[in-house]
């Protein structure tokens, strides 16, 4: 097999004139921007963070317009990214994710004498990021995976989404004018537009990995093209989620009404349109269903994002109401689709209902995620069902339990779903709900396939490791050691040296 | 799409009746082998570790009759194996690897009210580890894989290599009898034989994870069959490198005899089958040739390991020698086939020699890997070349530099050598070669595609990271965490609790 390497003497790619270039740039940066001390590329991601926050209104403003997301929401998701930007920043300043090992030559090594090796994490070079819809922000243009690439020293290419042209290009804009002033290198990043472009991006050899969150349908599309390469690059697919949620007997008998409401607000917040919605509530037979129905009556629900999301919706919600299993409890009809020019209109709420045993025949339809704002209730009459329920999902982003841990025959039963979900989700909540992702050093979004196509998270600090692969340096001098391996450690970096048990990275 | 879910309903697989039932043991024996404290499984690798060495005479001799590899190699090889089992279990009584992160709430995080968030790794499931031919023990039934594989948590299915078939059975034996004394649950390890078996195993949904050592032919196929999965898992393949090494002029006047000398004993070294055999040695014209042919001339080589390696070496050769711009200048022909059943004599050394110049013009049959005691001297007239030709080369398990950092402008020269090469391989050598890969913290044995198809190493405590992802616990009541993850910490694990900066992993 004659693989293609990331050289460039092979590089010149079939690309189109204008992508030709982008990734011409993007290469060239490679080298210089990953190179920089972390300190350098944390005020760079200030730098970003500080320029978005000072467009706020005009971004929010133009977020709305091309969205149908309330500024509210939108100004709050700003925050989210630029918060994020900048916990990025924190981490190159503290510069222990370069995860440095030194092991000094041991002449008595049971193996043989042991030479000079010194370890370190680089940048894997131009990563290409596919932007969602659903984030015009937090997930876009300088979005967390933007973020944890330029973090890890990776030059970016962003596929924007079109659901949002102008945000994207002025974001883009300010994102690559904000590098240029703080010192990056020309190519450290920029927009594509495209699919067709995104595509040629994805396969051509200097693109060396791709983070991508939207539908199980592209996302898997566009991992077959990167492993399908003749030089397979890491594809960090955030694919969907049905999330759901199990309630024990004694949480609904103690706490029924809090959680019924807490689930209605979870999986309508947002339209439905989150990658964490609740898609599947577990509950007891003749618990939930007459609080549901009322709490979500009258409800008249909002836009969804763009009219592709709004034929997804309609399309999975009569899959749903047209399976023989399920009952339609609220709504089932999602809108007409209004004239052409004319604006989206709300689309309220659905909620239809199903039997764990139906669910467990024919799961591939009643646990798939529908994007928008429907929801399932599947009953139980027996403990038994809740567990295998469990055990019968595939990969979630998230699961959750509400369960009463005081009582001792609950807490087993809690225990028991815990140990399934924990095979199965990234995240496993317990009496929460799991829309609101937050951004911190523990946090995990990202789960066995579907949800995400690798054992990353997307989310939180740790998203960076995506972007590195460890070099190790034997027998180098001093001098010629990149200054974090070298003696005098001239960047200060947290280093462990000749130890035996230092953390996995 | 419907994916196949890791469940026990879904599990069923349409495996052979023998693997179907390996295939359940594993499945069964993931939760409660996972859930040991990693002191318990460090005891269960130090016990597997003990009954191998206790039964050394006996492994050394079936290796080497299934191997012709000689005794004294074989029984250092072994050494290496039960210390890396050794090595693994101290990184388990660290406990560092889990990467244990504790966000506390927060109630003014920037982004709205932080959860309670607890961060561990846990081991992904069953793992199916390919073994190879060319290291009996250290990359076989009890080698690094397996050993990493168990000591993150993972129960491993074995796909034996047909090179050493009975080896493979008894210590296959030995591995299983000890876990299981030590308290393993049943189907913790297992052997698998045949290719067919193997497929079957690589695509059953109960497999979690696969990790290979061996040839690029082999590795894509069997990647690209992890990857078109319904539910594609990661296929940690080291499939190859050539391993070059570039000689600076400065290097070649000041000491070449030395360099010339260590060359010849790293590209000979167990006749050539390392991945980690310098295939490729960069020096400048009418300096090395002579004494390469002096140092070469009349050694007689040794055996091969199997039949289908001198296969694979004799059209590997051939290729190369029929080369119009390749020079043979000792060797050339692989020895003719023995008659079947007859005892496989030695292959002696060849080299052959080509110009910096062809190597670019044709690097797909001149840089490519052949297994076997080959290597190419590439000559160079303008120190231009050397860098051209190490901006050629494909991804690399390492890249070695023989330069003099006392003369400024060869260390400039140096200097740029290996930031071309620290962006193609794994492992950076400066003055010393490749052969011997140290098992350390801060060994790194990977590299860009296609030296493997991943981003980790495969030696090393840190190959740990491949069989292991991460799970985040939101608002879990003290006593339904896991238990590293509790107040009270009852294993006593290194946590990083309200840090911003922690390691990637």
């Amino acid at each position: 097999m004659s693989a293609t390497a990331p050289t460039a003497a092979s590089s010149a790619g079939n690309a189109p004139t204008g992508l030709e270039d982008t990734l011409a740039a993007a290469a060239g940066a490679a080298g210089p921007f990953g190179a920089l001390p972390p300190a350098r590329r944390a005020a760079m991601l200030r730098a970003v963070a500080d320029v978005l926050d000072a467009d706020a209104d005009a971004l929010v403003e133009l977020a709305g317009a091309e969205s149908h997301l309330p500024r509210g929401r939108l100004r709050a998701e700003l925050v989210r990214t630029t918060f994020q930007l900048r916990l990025f920043a924190s981490l190159l300043d503290d510069g222990g994710y370069l995860g440095i090992t030194i092991d000094e030559p041991d002449q008595a090594w049971p193996t043989g004498p042991r030479p000079a090796l010194r370890r370190m994490l680089v940048p894997v070079g131009p990563v290409l990021v596919f932007a969602a819809s659903n984030f015009p922000f937090a997930f876009s243009v300088a979005g967390g995976d933007t973020a944890a690439a330029l973090a890890a020293g990776c030059p970016v290419l962003l596929k924007a989404h079109p659901g949002h042209p102008r945000l994207s290009r002025r974001t883009g804009r300010l994102v690559a004018d904000a590098l240029g002033a703080a010192g990056a290198p020309a190519g450290t990043f920029a927009i594509v537009e495209g699919d067709e472009a995104g595509r040629a991006a994805l396969v051509d050899p200097r693109v060396r990995a791709a983070a991508f969150t939207g539908s199980a349908r592209v996302g898997r599309l566009l991992f077959d093209l990167a492993a399908g390469r003749p030089d397979p690059i890491p594809f960090y697919g955030e694919l969907g989620s049905t999330n759901p949620a199990f309630v024990t007997p004694a949480a609904a008998a103690t706490r029924g009404a809090e959680i019924w409401a807490g689930y209605v607000e979870s999986f309508t917040l947002g339209a439905g349109q989150f990658c964490t919605k609740p898609g599947l509530l577990v509950a007891p037979a003749n618990t939930a269903e007459q609080a549901l129905v009322a709490a979500l009556a009258g409800r008249a629900g909002a836009p969804l994002l763009n009219e592709r999301i709004a034929d997804g919706y309609r399309a999975g919600l009569a899959t749903l109401t047209g399976h023989p299993g399920v009952r339609v409890l609220v709504g089932g009809s999602a809108e007409p689709q209004p004239a052409p020019g004319a604006a989206p209109g709300p689309v309220p709420p659905s909620l239809v209902t199903t039997t764990a045993g139906e669910l467990l025949r024919d799961r591939a339809v009643l646990a798939a995620e529908v994007f928008g704002p429907v929801s399932v209730l599947v009953t139980y009459t027996d403990p038994g069902e809740l567990v295998a329920v469990a055990r019968a999902l595939d990969g979630q982003l998230t699961a959750t339990v509400h369960a009463e841990d005081r009582d001792p025959a609950d807490a087993a039963l809690a225990a028991e779903l815990l140990r399934e979900l924990t095979e199965r989700a990234g995240r496993v909540i317990f009496n929460g709900w799991p829309t609101g992702v937050s951004v911190t050093p523990a946090m995990t979004h990202g789960g066995p396939y579907p949800a995400t196509t690798s054992l990353f998270t997307s989310v939180g600090t740790t998203s960076i490791a995506r972007f590195l692969r460890p070099v190790t340096y034997q027998g180098l001098p001093d001098a010629l050691l990149p200054e974090p391996l070298r003696d005098a450690n001239p960047w200060n970096l947290p280093r462990q040296v000749n130890r035996a048990g230092q953390p996995a990275g």
